[in-house]
């Protein structure tokens, strides 16, 4: 970086809060999805009026921007792909306050998520979100990407909680969107443009998250089922029957067997299928309802079905879940982890299909996720040193989003698009639908400097490339 | 109208889909809103293939184009402002198909919204929207209005039961966005951009619909209150008691007054508010809760409680809320009805504001609303052949927009901002707010053809003109 544009940034910035040394640089070169990026620089903005004059200068010499909150994206949102700025967002000035009278929270992009819960929480109050990630992650990594987590099914993804923003644009002003009312229709929805916009839009610097009563009562149960089949009958049913479960969740044989290995809990190895549902509201009707999904899941052809007697084998119940992705993750040294989600009903023949691409390419690949929603997450365990392997893993990832695609899904649930679903966003929304997209991204930034590389193919880029 | 162009809208058009005498045009000049527009001819087109080719002939002659549904929008909506073409699209090819399996409607936008709820309910389903006209307005009005109803506290608004749609973009190409899946984070969100963008960024030609299972049980009270401060406190305390209910809506003396005056059924006309309560789901829960709702209103100073003890007496707390629309359009020829909305716990001021502005320019305004969103609906009833009136009616919906947004709340809650509100719109977006979506708006509809005059005010335009 010429010294000049350096002199400008340590006006702008303390020193202590800006990072060149090649040691610094590499902690910002990767998150957790694949492949690895130096930025030029590394800056830890405090405030809104800090990032602006940052922004308005990224303009003034065409630097690329990327804005960083904890890095657990799984689609490559915050890596540096072409160099420039990394704004790591972590240390803006952190706020989190509960107006418990309009049911709402001012929270700071920083602040991580889980912090939200516990806060909600005390006010006798309810955030629903909740990535796995919620423990790391920040408000603002879950927002920009609207990821979700299991409560999708009935209480909506992300999205649906945020009523309003503070936001530096790409040209460096800071604007307001939405507000403090759920009701808001004054112009257009710039809020949930914003959301789920990977960066690429600007960047939030305060939240206004809608919360709401917290649920009285949770009860939880696991099934599990010898045919995969039957356990998605079971939840159409259960649906069918006027009952909104909080979350039903599922793991395929491949993730049972990964957890009991990774450790040993008394797991059915031999079950196609484990499905946790959780049902939460008033006490009395938790009560019925959990009973009542019992006796469906039996009725479907559930082997076992065990109702959690207390919040210690709520939590039990949870663990295994929970096990998942760090049992995937001891299977070896490359995981790839993808969110296609296709409408509820098509879940059998989506894992149908994923088991033929599996066969197909000969990989270790293991299905759980949020079944209630149809959002599952194929992963692929595999090692990036191994070329060959790479290239059946690039054939394998495309062939599940042209599976998803094609029973009317798509191809990310909650994960977002970043750089390893770029080349097949067409394939989804065709040529001109990409293209409606795009105008909204050079209206807003011409100059192509928030969070580039992310979202949009290059031109004539039709796959991911991996190796 | 040039006989040529009109000849290539007859290529497109059955020319008995096609208006232009003058008495059936004068039928499509207005809405429920204010104000006469004549458009230059009225067409109605069956499908979106016929809608595409008309919007590449309005972009060939710079024709403004008025997509119109059932045309009871509040604000102007539907006014063809700048004459042209307006595109009646309750002649579209109907379809309402409900997928039970999982859980959504794909309907066509010509639906009237009472049909979806119908439909729903008939599979075990719910679609809580529901604007007081749904049993005329079509859902495709609904939709670019974002007009939601009474059920916005506990359910969201009706952007959040949109996952997909049909659009014919401003350049004429027919596109899809979102889908079947609740979850989708495949690049920007633009079904919720163009849900409540009030036909200036395209036409909706298909909609998904999300549906929810239909709660078991419905408990429906109503609270009169001496004092308007007890029934916002009462408010209050319910929802901070961990209660969600269905829908709080507000009825002040004004509106009290006008009901009875209208259709005698023994209001008490000297309290100065009514509230309903109405808790839905399951019926152990829904009987406690509103065995505590009533027990909290008691406490806050209401004078009388009554709890509706079956479907009949529910219909009847409900039939008053439901006259108020026609009882105050008994009491003068012109009704201005506004939607300013504001953080709930905002209610009880801006109910002072509203009656100083009330006060101060000695106009008959009534409030009612619904008061669980802070969505109040002042309506200012008067005579637009007074012209003296009319200018103090001028003024004070000015200041009704103001004190709403000194109070951190918005110029529109569900009404949206069409002709009436668009002046008022940098007041509450600033310059830089606004000019963002102008530049959406640009980059989709360079010829500004869709919908032109709405949303957007004209340059140096910094008050709505009435007289």
């Amino acid at each position: 970086m010429e010294k000049k544009i350096r002199d400008e940034i340590e006006n702008i910035i303390l020193k202590d809060r800006i990072m060149t040394d090649l040691h610094e640089l590499y902690s910002y070169s990767y998150d957790a999805s694949f492949g690895e990026y130096l930025p030029e620089i590394v800056i830890q903005p405090k405030n809104a009026k800090e990032i602006s004059e940052l922004i308005k200068l990224a303009n003034k010499y065409l630097i690329p921007v990327y804005p960083r909150g904890s890095a657990t994206s799984l689609s490559g949102g915050s890596l540096p792909v072409k160099g420039g700025m990394v704004l790591d967002l972590t240390k803006l000035e952190k706020k989190l306050e509960i107006d418990k009278e309009n049911l709402i929270a001012i929270v700071s992009p920083s602040v991580i998520t889980a912090e939200v819960h516990k806060k909600a929480k005390e006010a006798g109050l309810f955030y629903p979100p909740d990535p796995s990630s919620s423990h790391v992650s920040t408000i603002g990594g879950n927002l920009l990407e609207n990821s979700s987590g299991p409560k999708g099914l009935k209480y909506g993804t992300t999205k649906e909680y945020v009523i309003g923003l503070e936001v530096v644009t790409p040209a460096g002003d800071i604007i307001r969107t939405g507000g403090r009312t759920v009701k808001n229709v004054t112009g257009y929805d710039l809020t949930r443009l914003i959301v789920g916009s990977e960066g690429t839009l600007g960047i939030v610097t305060e939240v206004i998250l809608r919360l709401i009563p917290k649920p009285q009562s949770v009860k939880t149960l696991v099934a599990t089922f010898d045919k995969l089949v039957d356990s998605g009958q079971a939840i159409t049913k259960i649906l069918s029957s006027g009952i909104l479960p909080s979350a039903m969740e599922l793991m395929d044989n491949g993730c049972i067997r990964s957890v009991e290995n990774y450790r040993p809990s008394n797991l059915p190895v031999n079950a196609e299928a484990m499905v946790i549902i959780e049902v939460d509201g008033h006490p009395l009707a938790v009560e019925e309802e959990i009973h009542k999904c019992e006796i469906i899941c039996y009725k479907q052809g559930a082997t076992d079905v065990k109702v959690a007697k207390d919040e210690r084998e709520r939590q039990e119940i949870w663990t295994a879940r929970k096990m998942v992705s760090p049992a995937i993750t001891q299977m070896g040294p490359t995981k790839i982890s993808e969110d296609a989600t296709v409408p509820r009903s098509k879940i059998p023949e989506m894992m149908k299909r994923l088991n033929q691409i599996k066969e197909k390419y000969q990989l270790n690949l293991v299905v759980f996720g949020h079944a209630g929603d149809g959002n599952l997450h194929p992963n692929i365990i595999t090692d990036k040193r191994n070329v060959e392997e790479m290239k059946r893993v690039e054939k394998a990832v495309g062939e599940i989003f042209e599976a998803a695609i094609s029973l009317g899904g798509t191809l990310s649930g909650e994960h977002g698009i970043g750089t390893l679903k770029a080349p097949y966003m067409e394939m989804e929304l065709g040529e001109v639908g990409l293209l409606m997209m795009r105008k909204i991204k050079e209206a807003w930034d011409p100059n192509n400097i928030m969070n580039p590389g992310k979202i949009f193919p290059d031109r004539g880029q039709t796959k991911v490339v991996l190796t």
